[in-house]
């Protein structure tokens, strides 16, 4: 099947990264069952897209598949693996030792992707000095004397909103360059960091719009 | 601007539902600024998408804005909130009260959009009789007998993956007919129980991708 022409730094369409995810998912049920091949058109159907969308998505990243075969699961899982940066580690920082906060910094599902959790601030002095999962929660005020000694590759945000932009202003400017943000709030940070900002909201308002939709 | 012809039941594409908590979340925070109106151009731009996908996605719902005008952002906010299902108010249930559960029980934008919280269960013993945001934590066991006297419009799973299908049986045996699940295994359940399966890893995959897209 053709690869799609993509010159460097062309940028892959939203849409398309964020099926990703959801391909590395079934990908990875499907090789946990020892399930050996998939064709594109059982693929879409699992998924909830076209034969034809499958194919498409996955040549902006070359040509993957045979015509009569289909896709051998592990190996398309394995070039998954590389194309969303899973081949390599990462090292996570957390602010804001909440729920929210802790549910994050325990997530079972994170570190087996290979995001390990190498420390996490707060504000709260009943916090300050408790270990969660193994790490010590430190005051949000050493943060910046942290950032100066540690690399770090993400640090994810789960604060009150209030704290958001605070919060982000000292990961820049301890050079964190990936931010994963929980607060409803999306921090105003230089174009050469990534944001990614998650609403849990907007899962609940699908769901409260299927269920309107489904009581006319 | 023309509405699209709609049949009683047709779906509205996934895209397009996808798309409407984000419309949702930028119209709040104009009204919020006491901002009035806005036009598909600019409104297009703070969400990321063009203005003909603005116009295509809300003629689905009806005839908005004025050419020359655009949208008063408050009645298309009064709109959103009756397409969304946000002029009633929900019953919440849930079951799961570790970090996750408890982030979403205390999440004071779900309360905000007319989600209450009603009950939470688990199968913990030293969490059973705590109260977590003014509500008690039930026995797991005596989840089916709450159902047979409570009304419960949306149940939250947020259980270990172990427990999803047992705690989806029990729900969808007591007559629930909307879960919003957290559990990273998809519950089995009948065509007419609606399953909102949320996956924070698919944020977490989203931003990998693009961090290692940026240091190509």
């Amino acid at each position: 099947m053709a690869s799609k022409k993509r010159n460097k730094g062309q940028a892959i369409p939203q849409g398309v990264v964020s099926r990703l995810p959801v391909y590395y998912r079934y990908l990875s049920e499907l090789e946990s069952k020892a399930v050996e091949r998939t064709s594109s058109a059982q693929f879409g159907e699992a998924v909830g897209c076209t034969a034809a969308q499958i194919r498409s998505d996955l040549s902006y990243f070359g040509s993957f598949g045979q015509q009569g075969y289909g896709y051998n699961v592990s190996d398309l899982l394995k070039q998954l693996e590389k194309i969303l940066g899973l081949h390599r580690t990462y090292s996570v920082l957390l602010v804001g030792a909440g729920n929210l906060g802790k549910a994050l910094a325990s997530y079972e599902s994170f570190r087996a992707l290979g995001f390990a959790m190498k420390a996490i601030f707060d504000v709260d002095p009943l916090l300050i000095g408790n270990y969660h999962s193994g790490t010590i929660i430190r005051p949000f005020s050493e943060l910046s004397e942290y950032l100066s000694e540690s690399t770090i590759d993400l640090a994810i945000i789960a604060t009150p909103k209030g704290a958001t932009q605070e919060v982000a202003d000292v990961l820049v400017k301890g050079g964190v360059k990936s931010i994963w943000n929980f607060a409803p709030i999306h921090p105003v940070v230089p174009d050469d960091v990534l944001v990614e900002n998650t609403h849990l909201t907007d899962s609940l308002l699908r769901l409260a719009f299927r269920m309107n939709e489904q009581e006319k």
